[in-house]
């Protein structure tokens, strides 16, 4: 397996340096708009591992907007998989490229939804991931699989959603991803700071598009955003958390291959992170239209949304100063194997203490990297195969979930998983 | 009397539109940076009232921020008195030019506050009008008067104070001004929008700054921002809102001349629009400090706070759109003259379609200028005078109140004001 790394930013970086302690693979090329990125992230590996190690990573300028030139350094390198660990943006080029350059493809974000143009609330308008679906005949024929939706959420969630379905339940009633985190960021004085550690842009788009929703009954639809508060107890010490539906790519993906009655998507984010988001969206500051401000130099041409994320702590910088867990996980409920009630939180939580300690990087973007080198590591193996536009759930989760929790001195990732029985708590 | 009236934006306006009905003076000068706007008033009160009554106005051109510039234009146009009608940035500079020319002052805001450079959350640093008490010396000797806080809030209330005093109590627990509005703003589609009725830049200065009490043990003493919020009932309809301590006139000058226990000032700014500005404290919009932000012509340096202004509503266009009441009062306690508990609410109602019909003015900006009308009718006429800087409260209310509240046909201003007894509601 040789593979093609798209992006050396957060979560590229952790992919890289993550892979950096297993050997499925013959040459890893982390490759990045920006080279002295990839660079860095090689430098890194060299420091942490030795020449060795870093002998089987190259690094590569890209430029992920261009279909032909994602191809090209592809072909280059004889790349067998494209790993596309950049902005949902570029979905459509990445993939395109891979296509073209004859390797296989893994995302862990889909292309891109647009709301309905008049019902927005209540009606699917172009789905994340439809662009992607609508060429799944062109992957098939070639022999390709493109893997996508294969980070934490999604991803570790689709594995949680198969497994489930194969092993714990007998009737499912509800898929539900669950996110939640307590993580807390400090100024250099101690005082716990407003610093989302992701990027707000991103954010606010992902939570103030209408959330999606499946029904066996009613197929796809949208609801208006935040909708369906609930306080979700999330394990390990994190503890209760507001929750609220959010556009995600788990309510497109399980329902192609699971059988459930409904799927949901609940994000942590908490009252006080909503309250910052209904407020920028009631004073127009989540707008990425500009805006015509004064300042010294006269009037000039701003978008608001750009404005919040320039005001508030760059998340690249803020991992050493947080300190908490996050936690991924898949609430399911239903009739278990033996036609009883049954209803379970299977997850995965990711201290920030320890990536930061282990690998430099911050707990919610090194969560997302794990994921899709065990997959890499399975597809290397044999172990998984196929080929056509699949999610994680299409793939067995019974060998994901035990290289996973399988200690590193056993071949394994070391990261143990949780199964919570959760009925009349 | 002749009246330099400085500043022709929304009070300004007001002001030469109220003036306008009355025949007091024997010439009002309305002048602005932009002398444009000046005209605008005056062309405004000739198209209303005929060339007759705008013959007793003129327009010219200031710059608020020399005071040679006022005292150069105060004695051009031989005026006896300097109405000032522009942000209190200015106060100084006008107040000096004033006093140069040998003029009356009155203004319906005092000079600014700096908050204590190591503890501002409890301990006053430079307050509010601290800058022109510091001259009463001077206005003394030239036997000129500087009458302050003339407005509505600090202004009406302040007579209000006097007048409970004088007439309502024996001994007062809490002199307590209380401000609520039920103004409703809509777009073109009828649908509610937050759009606040006056810059928010203004709201953020005022509501962000630590807020001001006084206490007759403790002296003058401050607190965190949107300390103490209690719910206060508002009458006309207006009905219950939140109100929280606002750093505000009031309370630096009622304990001057007025015997009271304890002097606050809460503004009914609603859970809503609280949680707008503690939002935006909490993510840095607050700032008046340039950011750094990337706009389509490469990075630009634009202050948040003056991102904010910009992707709302201006409040100058908003008044067509508006409905509601707003409401200004003296929420005062103690023992009544009979000696016996008391406890009342002395208040002020203005309609915004009856501002709007009347006056093409928001109810707000006319409320804040009735008064100073009011008053330089009083020093007019000789019932109120006075040297030094003087706040309402060192005046006799009941001519003010009674003035204010007979129709207009029995020579009064035909503002009804209200009293309500409040103890056991």
């Amino acid at each position: 397996m040789r593979i093609l790394l798209v992006g050396a930013g957060g979560v590229g970086d952790a992919i890289a340096k993550i892979a950096a302690r297993r050997d499925f693979y013959e040459q890893i090329v982390v490759s990045d708009y920006d080279k002295a990125r990839a660079e860095r992230t090689v430098a890194w590996i060299s420091a942490r591992h030795g020449a060795d190690v870093a002998s089987r990573f190259g690094a590569a300028q890209i430029d992920a907007s261009d279909p032909d030139r994602v191809a090209e350094v592809a072909r280059e390198h004889r790349a067998t998989h494209v790993m596309n660990a950049v902005e949902p943006l570029f979905v459509p080029t990445i993939f395109a490229g891979a296509l073209a350059a004859g390797a296989d493809y893994l995302d862990m974000a889909m292309s891109l939804s647009e709301p309905h143009p008049t019902d927005p609330h209540a009606r699917t308008g172009v789905k994340l991931g439809d662009d992607q679906f609508a060429q799944a005949g062109d992957w098939e024929r070639a022999g390709r699989l493109a893997l996508v939706g294969m980070g934490v959420e999604p991803g570790l969630s689709d594995v949680f959603a198969r497994y489930a379905a194969d092993h714990l339940f007998s009737d499912i009633e509800e898929l539900g991803t669950r996110d939640g985190a307590n993580l807390v960021v400090r100024d250099e004085a101690g005082n716990e700071i407003f610093a989302p550690g992701f990027s707000i842009w991103t954010t606010i788009e992902e939570c103030l598009n209408p959330p999606i929703v499946w029904e066996r009954d009613a197929g796809w639809f949208t609801t208006p955003p935040f909708s369906e508060p609930e306080v979700f107890e999330f394990p390990e010490g994190i503890g209760p958390i507001e929750c609220v539906n959010v556009e995600h790519e788990e309510v497109v993906l399980m329902p192609r291959w699971i059988d459930a009655k409904r799927v949901t998507f609940k994000y942590g984010l908490g009252e006080e992170f909503i309250t910052v988001l209904k407020t920028l969206h009631l004073l127009g500051l989540d707008s990425a239209m500009p805006v015509r401000v004064r300042s010294e130099n006269g009037p000039v041409e701003v978008a608001p949304r750009d404005v919040v994320a320039a005001a508030l702590p760059d998340p690249a910088t803020i991992g050493p100063r947080m300190t908490g867990k996050t936690c991924a996980g898949l609430w399911a409920s239903g009739l278990g194997v033996d036609g009883r009630p049954r209803e379970v939180y299977l997850y995965h939580v990711s201290d920030n203490e320890w990536t930061m300690r282990e690998y430099d990087a911050q707990c919610v973007v090194w969560q997302t990297a794990l994921n899709p080198v065990i997959a890499l590591e399975l597809l290397a193996r044999g172990i998984w195969s196929g080929s056509g536009v699949l999610g994680p759930e299409a793939f067995d989760a019974q060998p994901f979930l035990e290289l996973m929790a399988l200690p590193e001195d056993s071949g394994g990732y070391g990261q143990a998983w949780g199964l919570e029985e959760r009925l009349g708590r």
